[in-house]
């Protein structure tokens, strides 16, 4: 076979093995949002099997040999120096795939996504209950699985290394420290003098928002922001997430809760921004594996963007503002667009981080990375987490949970085995910054055109800049080939400062 | 290996098939309720690659030796006599499954695949331009697989013995013309005889019923029902359906029209039918192919003796319709259950199958199982078909299409090459009355219960007499077992005849 045959050979395996994972995929928002109740157990079998089975379609030999044929290896990935650059990029990306895999035995991934069901239905009964013990076991063996993991991948120093390099190619506990520890102080330094300022008034958000017409404006907000509904939803889940079921079905879930309209707003926005990621993607990369986020620090730098940086300005709510009072006219017609943007970014340390404003925010990431580093280290016992949870708390935001359901088992994560996942939302920040610097000296006008509710400029860059990669770069490559520089949290902070310096008055 | 460790292979074989059909099942169901519109194209590749490997694992020569060395043959599908009854049954139903999976070529089932495809479009073209002449060449194709699919399975007489014995185990053409012949008679006579008579007014059912309300009241309806929804769901699609997603996932659909609050009401009553038999098979039977009705006509004398005669009976509404009355006061105040009873159990021949009422639309079905006789037969050319569906109807049921889209192309079945399924709606209506006869006989105050709201004895008595075999046992042996007779029209006719007579008076 000549390389254009074994290409096709190779993109065949590959598509099958993305039609299981988005097969998966619907088994797995229809749990979140629509699964019976008993139906829990039979379900978490049967993603068991399709994970298999695509694991074994990723792993068979005749991917190595593809792979080899090819001129791929694991030192060399990218394989033939003569092949198109993007199906050398391919090659990387299906190589580390293979060796991720290829690493697990196929009982350990079954046993593992068993597992991965029933703890996270665990951990729903748990948060409910407030009843950390009742989670503990499972939490136990998602972290041994995670453990196993590591091992079977292999890793120099920590075993948290190779979990965080699943969502951050090339980030390990080292690396992330030397960003976070010096993060974390200027963080830290920022919340005392704005805790020390007079605070805006965020009262008025604590009065009831219909829940109907909150799905109505949620909706309105979707059109007005673009989303593309023939090829995408949004429905209502515990946890809000993006997922992907298909190049063209990606969706998206919020919740409503009466007394907390901001919830679902930012909900949206923020998985809005995920999902334009992922609609993104270029026609050629749609069908393989390259139609990936760079990593999830990359992704969160999408969601966060949409969130905070545009949907937490003054310019986003002076065109939003007007159509949020037509759906609420009751609760807001008192208060003005400047009075909504200073409540919205009210900055108050408090225990969800989901909930949390900008300026914490990345604190309560590097709660849970100093958290993960102990455990992988071996340093800090499971049964011991709520007690290590409130003490981190106190440390960096200076507050603590009274219950665990308020504390350690507020985030699904862990329950899903997701260790290592937690830094990227913190890495997002960064690098979401990073892009928007980009941004704003390649569009002067883009915060006047958002201030005119017109969205399509700065949708249209992040498509061109950064969503027409997929995932063929590394995260630094990607930052790199996007700003030209390496990765930084001078943008996030001075961004950060000047913002909160003209709300809080410093 | 000896016979426990072979049955626990072959069950584990079976048990992954199953959930694979299932998972597939989920990606339907999505398909036909929340799929973007753009996400059909790759969701129907994810389907057939599920669909491929489920059928893959069914078919693998390890089946094949499992089975024989259980002593499973075509000959002698139970396999060694000395194995428990349920073990003999299980290994039927999969021999059954397995030589029907292996018989057909790979080749014939991607090119019949693939053509019906094409087909399936052809027909949705053909009905909306009501041209025939477009649709007939895939028509043609759809016969011409059906027949050579019947060749590959075997038949004696008729290749349309071959194809009803998919839907209705041990059933051929002789078979259901006998009962089929006399049936259309009498239905004939009692249809003159009605249409003699004085109609019941029901032309207050068209008015408006808010469909939030209906929405609200279908669900009542099915909790009153004890629809379990830890176990199920409701759902609305284009077309009402019931689907198994796991052993604990039963889903139903229906559908809203603001002028036709009876749609809802019978399509729920009808889904739900299907679901109590899903729902009942016995926790032994759940993660196996035995899980499943017995045949799609005894499904149907589920769905329909729920639909009709239960959900039509003046018992039911007794209790009902001031339940329905405290939902839409506006548009039935002025109605008593009674005006309500008679106007829902109108009698009136009419050109549209899935609208028939109770007396004619058995009738609708003799039609199609004429002309798929005649057509494999080799008597009927199928350009004639326009033509013979025309006298067919005006000599079954006094009624004439004026195009062919209300005619021949009404039902998407055909087009899906799916000919020897309709006589299981009729033979549904047969089982059902000679079911219920029975269960009248061990429950004689049924009716009485059913009065006071109580439907838990019927329901009770179905589960522990019917769906207690799941498809252990082809559909003559289940009658046998559960009424102690062989098929007979004669407690329908009865039925119809009684409870027509009470309503048009004669």
């Amino acid at each position: 076979m000549n390389s254009s045959e074994l290409l096709e050979k190779l993109h065949s395996i590959d598509r099958e093995s993305l039609y299981l994972e988005r097969a998966a995929s619907v088994l797995q928002w229809d749990q979140e949002t629509y699964l019976p109740e008993k139906g829990v157990q039979e379900r978490s079998e049967q993603l068991a099997l399709l994970e298999g089975i695509a694991h074994e379609k990723l792993t068979s030999p005749e991917t190595g040999r593809l792979l080899s044929e090819l001129g791929s290896s694991t030192e060399n990935p990218c394989g033939d120096e003569k092949l198109p650059e993007m199906e050398r990029d391919f090659l990387k990306v299906l190589r580390r795939n293979y060796d991720r895999a290829v690493k697990l035995p196929v009982d350990f991934v079954s046993a593992a996504a068993r597992a991965e069901g029933l703890s996270q239905a665990a951990w729903v009964a748990a948060r409910r209950d407030n009843d950390f013990s009742a989670f503990l076991p499972h939490l136990v063996k998602m972290i041994d699985f995670s453990r196993q993991r590591a091992i079977y991948w292999g890793y120099s120093d920590n075993p948290y290394d190779g979990l965080l390099d699943i969502y951050e190619k090339g980030m390990g506990v080292k690396a992330i420290s030397e960003v976070f520890t010096p993060l974390g102080k200027k963080l830290g330094e920022l919340l005392e003098k704005i805790s020390s300022r007079p605070q805006p008034d965020n009262s008025f958000l604590d009065q009831e928002f219909d829940v109907e017409k909150q799905t109505s404006f949620s909706r309105d907000l979707l059109k007005r922001l673009n989303f593309d509904t023939s090829r995408g939803r949004l429905d209502v889940s515990a946890h809000p997430f993006t997922t992907t079921l298909g190049s063209d079905d990606i969706r998206i879930t919020t919740r409503y809760l009466e007394r907390q309209v901001q919830s679902n707003i930012f909900s949206t926005i923020h998985e809005a921004g995920h999902a334009f990621y992922e609609m993104g993607f270029p026609e050629e990369l749609r069908l393989s594996s390259l139609a990936d986020g760079a990593s999830m620090g990359i992704h969160e730098s999408q969601s966060r963007l949409w969130e905070n940086v545009i949907g937490r300005s003054r310019a986003f709510w002076e065109a939003m503002y007007p159509v949020l009072c037509s759906y609420f006219p009751g609760p807001l017609s008192a208060f003005t667009a400047e009075d909504f943007y200073r409540a919205i970014n009210l900055v108050e340390p408090s225990l969800i981080r989901i909930e949390a404003d900008e300026v914490s925010y990345s604190l309560h990431i590097i709660v849970r990375f100093e958290i993960e580093s102990e455990l992988f280290q071996g340093s800090l016992d499971p049964a011991k987490l709520p007690e290590a949870w409130r003490e981190k708390m106190k440390e960096l935001l200076g507050v603590e949970p009274e219950t665990d359901a308020q504390g350690v088992l507020q985030d699904v994560h862990w329950s899903m085995g997701s260790f290592g996942y937690f830094p990227s939302y913190a890495l997002g920040n960064l690098y979401g910054l990073q892009f928007w610097e980009k941004l704003r000296s390649d569009i002067p006008g883009a915060e006047t055109q958002i201030a005119q509710g017109n969205f399509a400029p700065v949708r249209d860059w992040l498509r061109d800049t950064i969503y027409i990669w997929g995932c063929r770069k590394d995260p630094s490559e990607l930052l790199k080939i996007v700003t030209g520089k390496s990765l930084s949290a001078e943008p996030f902070l001075d961004y950060i400062e000047s913002k909160y310096a003209g709300i809080y008055g410093f």
